[in-house]
């Protein structure tokens, strides 16, 4: 059985504190979102495949990534503010689809007892209406899939 | 007499709209974003000397700078998520003396009629408690000073 995704908000707020455990060590969490070959194999919902069209992971460094599936292309990027080594990103995100509309995420590492670790994510939008938009497209799904495929991966569970 | 800073909030979010229009072309104003040399005699409040340490000015780009007062130095830091010219800067922004505390700002240039312009900016912050604190630390102070100088030197008002 998976760990379950917490998504928190609170009402009137643009912001969302998403939290989710993983059943392997905080190096190998960090490796999959530093690693864009590991990144690509678990971002997104369901078997979409993700093609990773630029990636400069580091502090002033940036990401592009273009997923596709029966409907059409999706690209994203952004820009990392912050990376800090098995404890912090903190990093830009835009859907390319909805130019201009940039969301920030302060995403914190955090090690665990006995080889587990836990990601909180602090995704914050330019506004109350964005993210009400952002849950009613599926934000929820997409991030559950995308991380239950990541603690598959890591787990190496098939 | 300068033209006013308007700071709009609404209670119970973490994002603040600032407008301030400028007797000065909407290209002249974008300019004094992109030129180091020009955003540092006019970015923060009343007499400080600003030294730009890191300037990328570029989607995808960064830059650092620090301000020097009688009472010791301060450095900012970001990324600019988008760049397009005289109209849109979309940035990140740190006060390196408050660690991962990180806003994003979403600034739209636009051209007025009789050769004037105007800044629209959401600053939006990561949470309620950080604008208010942002609030109490004489956000608006540093930004009204700033934005005086910055007409000033479009104007050549001495």
């Amino acid at each position: 059985m998976s760990n379950p995704l917490i998504i928190e908000t609170v009402p009137g707020t643009s912001y969302a504190d998403i939290t989710r455990e993983f059943d392997a060590p905080v190096e190998a969490l960090f490796r999959a979102h530093a690693d864009p070959e590991l990144f690509g194999q678990w971002i997104g919902p369901g078997e979409e495949r993700t093609e990773i069209t630029h990636w400069d992971f580091r502090t002033g460094g940036g990401y592009r990534f273009v997923q596709r599936d029966a409907n059409g292309e999706y690209a994203f990027r952004g820009v990392f503010h912050t990376v800090r080594e098995n404890q912090l990103i903190i990093q830009t995100f835009e859907y390319e689809g909805w130019p201009d509309e940039v969301s920030i995420d302060v995403i914190h590492f955090e090690a665990l007892e006995g080889g587990r670790s836990r990601i909180a994510d602090r995704s914050v939008f330019s506004s109350v209406e964005v993210l009400e938009n952002m849950q009613s497209e599926g934000m929820e799904r997409g991030m559950r899939e995308g991380y239950d495929k990541l603690e598959k991966m890591l787990t190496g569970e098939s």
